[in-house]
């Protein structure tokens, strides 16, 4: 299970897991290569071995070859679908359960698939099976808001997934874009995304590609080497709005993009975040502009916390002191 | 030299630096363990290679055996110290030069040494020079906040260093935690680090080590396994008004909690950061409270990004976009 603490000063919410395994072995040794080896046996995310995921929440066939793209929960969720907020005080602190959906998409049956390898039209099936999801996860009231995460190689699992994520409040990243796009809209009465696609196409130099619908180009700003964004050069606050036409646009700029990043940076690890809009009425923000962003990506678990501003930390720190002091 | 750009969206300071090497073979391959190995030759920061350095700024010495930590400029500074702002308009984003100090303590003569092995009187000294550089620092009206950090062992060197950065902007990280402050202080006319620690001395439970001046502990909301604080219990905003008493009493604190994660987890990566009051009196928050963080350390610069939230990226946008449209 996993409860949310909010970090009183800065007013963070943090993910407190508890049930990812963590003996003393476990946190040892902290060595290169920092990344825990793929698990011994069968890989749960292959065809044929269907009867090892928790029960499939959606799937898209191929005819006559099974299925293409398949959702299933995630077996150690960041945030688990049933129970109650139970919002409470801890001393001079704040915790909640933390209560919203954590799911992974399974995006190709083989194991040895990636963005780069893919037909256009198995990364158009990923594409709707997250609009699909999203679609239906919107009738939780609940949740306020989606993220869509993906990291190449997978952390655990080498198979191609990815993360859709549905959150009880909005993390901190999405929350500072979203006031910095109202405190500009209240300004100038325009998009602050839809002029820096403007500025970028005009200028050009940061410019990767562009697609009939899509811009896909370098920041000004980039927090990251190749740090890199995906656009719609139409203004829409929301991802799970796309349309069947833009879907197919959208894959062949992925294609092209993650095909740039094999050739040119030798097969990098890298992580992707779709920011879409906060939902339910009373949290949705029209002046906000999907799109994705994707960093080159060097360490663990740190895709997450990018993509959100969103720390996940699997580690109570009473555990963590009780084992520094020795009595762990 | 590196400059600063403005993220438009949330309004985040960038810095992005020019002068680091990076030709399309520094992009490289992007393979574990995705460490830069030390570079060949002679150590610049080992006793006997003094002339490979800058210039020294400050140095303590031992009786009869030369210096024992020694301050010299950073040879690839994020920040430099000459120059003008030239702060201008880019198109419609924001920009200027990256003034301010980047300094380098070379904490020991010795290449392999490490807090959890030192003695306490050379932590004392490291301690003191850390003091006698911001009291230097602060007389630069142009700085409005300082960091210290340590990443052990170093990215680009493991001799034992940490580095003292003057900035002239105050970044996001710490300008959350003071915003956190002063809303605390306003709601309750208290220092919310102040209760925070008598509430973690009275529940015992996250608390490590704690010495006559000083609480180690977990915190409650930890972003990160094993994240660690090491905090002043009495009110001080400032972290080189520290005592010499104080300074005896936090480098035998620094001591054991450092030889508590070399014992109990196998001699990790760590980052460790100092955060302190902004300086100069327009800026100077007598609300706040110095205290050190800690964190295991996984991956590559992200240990100055994790302790101000300000990001350093060594690869100019216009250079990703060109070397990913295949011009670079």
């Amino acid at each position: 299970m996993a409860e949310l603490r909010k970090e009183p000063i800065a007013g963070r919410w943090v993910v407190i897991t508890t049930d990812h395994p963590k003996g003393p072995s476990d946190y040892l040794p902290f060595k290169p290569p920092y990344r825990p080896q793929e698990p011994e046996g069968l890989c749960p995310f292959c065809r044929g071995s269907e009867g090892l995921t928790p029960k499939e929440i959606f799937s898209l066939n191929s005819e006559g070859k099974g299925w293409s793209v398949r959702v299933v929960p995630n077996k150690f969720p960041f945030f688990h679908i049933e129970g109650e907020f139970d919002r409470r005080g801890e001393g001079m602190y704040d915790v909640m359960e933390a209560i919203g959906a954590h799911e992974i998409v399974v995006e190709a049956p083989e194991h040895h698939q990636n963005l780069a390898s893919m037909e256009t039209d198995q990364i158009e099936k990923i594409l709707i099976a997250y609009r699909e999801r999203l679609i239906d996860l919107e009738r939780d009231l609940r949740f306020q808001q989606f993220l869509i995460l993906k990291n190449y190689p997978g952390v655990f699992n080498r198979h191609p997934h990815s993360h859709i994520i549905a959150m009880p409040v909005i993390p901190r990243r999405i929350d500072e874009e979203i006031w910095g796009t109202l405190d500009y809209y209240q300004r100038k009465e325009r998009c602050i995304f839809c002029d820096i696609i403007k500025e970028e196409i005009s200028v050009k130099k940061r410019v990767i590609l562009e697609t009939v619908h899509f811009l896909v180009f370098s920041p000004f700003a980039s927090l990251f080497p190749f740090e890199t964004w995906i656009i719609p050069k139409s203004h829409c606050p929301d991802f799970h709005r796309i349309t069947e036409e833009e879907i197919g646009d959208l894959s062949a700029g992925i294609q092209s993009l993650f095909l740039c990043f094999y050739k040119l940076l030798s097969d990098p690890p890298y992580s992707l975040a779709l920011h879409t809009s906060p939902v339910q009425s009373r949290f949705h923000r029209p002046e906000y502009h999907w799109h994705i962003e994707t960093r080159l990506r060097i360490g663990l678990r740190e895709g997450f916390e990018w993509g959100t501003g969103f720390f996940v930390n699997p580690t109570p720190p009473e555990d963590a002191a009780a084992f520094l002091r020795g009595v762990g």
